[in-house]
């Protein structure tokens, strides 16, 4: 293994499309690869010649994967560190393989700056002012391409992804050669500010493949020896403590519904791990409770938008309000309401429209399981209970509402996962 | 004519379901006809029994109804004077027929609180404080059961509605033994204050199918001389001069997406004139957009919030708070942002997000002509130009926005018909 960090030191190209203007090294194929041909930056293009390339001995692209490959004498593998990175209307979601089975030797050989990056992530909890590493839902044990490792969870506001980038530049992150394998809307919003300004050439990766693949990988290998999923018992009752969470296996989860609720929102029929299609969205997601909750009550944050809603009134009352805001046209009535019943009513509004819309793509596709899964329901157990009696309620128990502990991170994930299965397939 | 009026005079029962502890006259079967029987209050059971009556001669109500018929000794109709009503979450609206063929005769055996009824309704245009008759919506020398007249369109805020039923009660309305009519969800909300304030019984009509009755009864005969019925040409750029309103006939209607957007939505796949399904709804409608634009601007109608509105920013700022209310955390960004940009953004999100719902049940229904109603839509090119250009970008130009200019009134017209219907049947 190390002939790969070998590789690295020596600054040659990696599988995919990074920049060759690169300060480090000046090795392998790397200095043409930003224009098109095999290192296009653009995915779809990649695999096309990628496939091209196994037919078509001789391409420069091609000659210098089979130079690493031979160097490597094993199977392959990208070169550390090894990002996915979901780069969402919101939130930057960032998984991180830290590999554990680092040898005495190959510490020695490991390039300054990847040490850096290992020790940095994973020695804190916390980055710069937003950055949080989610350490309760960090993976342990998992073997991946050969190499043993935790896959760690981090997040931060895509507000700052700039001074991300800078860090990225300041770290001399190109210098490592490693794929940058990005999904999400930011992908392409960002793409030009990390080429400019910190000579990274992103991969872009389809933002509903890698969300299925991800969620499916984490499901096959379970959180640490619990299920991934869980559901609510008896969800006709979500004010009482009969109302619990339970775990439960997706095993044979086709056909599934799968409604990601990030700051926006997108449902999509899943048949099988390679057959799905988008049936619908809204732009009423978690930005517009976010955005809509900071207007109304003066909050600044997602937890204290939720703090705020949980302590709201769920009662009658409170019920009016948060059925349609409706009524409220009279400032009497208005300054008889708190920024709690407010921020209820904002949180069971856009929930209950989501609960909505799923519920008849779920009859229109003839589906009966109803995977909830995006940021949004991060610590949110008034939207979760709530959906899963919305879908229980509403179609008389025939639809159920299940959820998955790495929420928002699916989307990451499958990035991640490309990383691998790209250089995998060289 | 006269023995109708002349019957009404004398106090005796008319049609159906009226209370008989009315304080004028004591002819006729009134006096059970609260409690259950043919006379029951419940519509459904109402037209169980009026069938039973056919074959089964000699009930009590049986007898009274042959007895009006031979005293009127002619085609049945109601007894003046004729509305429809429908009582929604947000406003109530309400339809009278004013006879324009009264005879001298006529006119002197009219009872006293029937012609005050007409006159206060056809010299006015406002009523009490929120009272307003759409003066503009007017339908023409419309014949109906043999008679000629007008068809007035008012309407009141629902919470007036006590106000109203009082009124009721000033100008003992349950002398005059018509038939009330009523829609809506506030025709079961208020039915008790009806029967224990005003002396009144409710005939109370299921709102879809007056909803659809309405539509195809108004459509049918058009707007005094045009058509009922309009789009947009060149929907697709809905900010330009070219984006201009056109007339056009409902003329072979079915299948079409009803999409009737008042404090609620509800969403209906419509067949043929008795074949419909309602496919979905949600409660962010126009309620909502008020309610919400209310607490964001302190504005307190919808006249003003619609104002504010059309003069929000509709450029890509705008947009971006529009598309989501994202973005909103900084108290910096929230004071920046103008109230005429947020009573924008409520009416864009709300209508973008009835627009999706619409979209997505007229490909699930396979139906290409969608046609919107509902007061939201009430002075609100904003919201009409933005759907149509929804269907028709979102779509490829497969879906077509149609909407009609009697907007709220259907149900109306529709509980209206019924009683005209229901009288008929006898």
């Amino acid at each position: 293994m190390d002939s790969i960090l070998h590789k690295l030191k020596n600054g040659s190209c990696n599988t995919l499309g990074f920049n060759g203007t690169s300060s480090s090294g000046s090795g392998g194929c790397s200095s043409n690869s930003s224009s098109g041909g095999g290192c296009s930056h653009n995915g779809i293009e990649n695999v096309h010649h990628l496939h091209e390339d196994v037919y078509n001995n001789g391409s420069p692209p091609k000659r210098c994967r089979l130079r690493r490959r031979m160097d490597s004498g094993k199977k392959n593998r990208p070169p550390f560190p090894w990002f996915g990175m979901d780069i969402g209307g919101t939130l930057v979601k960032l998984v991180y393989f830290e590999p554990k089975d680092i040898t005495a030797e190959e510490e020695q050989e490991e390039v300054e700056s990847l040490k850096s990056i290992r020790r940095y992530l994973t020695s804190n909890v916390a980055y710069s002012d937003t950055g949080i590493r989610d350490v309760h839902l960090e993976l342990k044990n998992l073997t991946m391409c050969g190499r043993k490792g935790n896959l760690h969870f981090i997040r931060f506001p895509t507000q700052d992804m700039l001074g991300f980038i800078q860090m990225g530049r300041d770290k001399n992150f190109s210098s490592l050669h490693t794929t940058l394998c990005a999904t999400g809307g930011g992908a392409y919003k960002f793409e030009e500010d990390f080429r400019t300004i910190a000579n990274l050439e992103l991969q872009k990766l389809d933002e509903l493949d890698c969300l299925i693949q991800g969620l499916l990988y984490v499901d096959s290998v379970g959180f640490n020896g619990h299920p991934e999923c869980y559901f609510f018992e008896n969800p006709s009752d979500p004010e009482s403590e009969n109302c619990v969470k339970r775990t439960c296996c997706l095993d044979n989860p086709f056909p599934m519904l799968l409604v990601n609720i990030g700051s926006g929102v997108s449902i999509l029929a899943v048949y099988s791990k390679d057959n799905y299609k988008r049936v619908t969205g809204t732009s009423l997601g978690g930005g517009t409770f976010l955005g809509l909750c900071c207007l109304l009550t003066g909050c600044e944050t997602f937890e204290e938008a939720l703090e705020m809603a949980a302590k709201g009134d769920s009662s009658k009352r409170g019920q009016t309000v948060a059925s349609s805001f409706g009524h409220m046209m009279s400032k009497e009535k208005r300054d008889s309401i708190s920024k709690e019943d407010l921020a209820r009513a904002t949180l069971v509004t856009i929930t209950n429209n989501i609960g909505s819309i799923a519920r008849m793509c779920a009859v229109n596709e003839k589906i009966e399981r109803v995977v909830f899964v995006g940021n949004f329901l991060r610590i949110n157990t008034v939207s979760t209970k709530l959906l899963a009696y919305a879908m229980d309620f509403w179609s008389k128990g025939q639809l159920k509402a299940l959820f998955l502990e790495h929420e928002g991170y699916f989307g990451a994930v499958g990035a991640f996962l490309e990383l691998l299965r790209i250089t995998d397939d060289l």
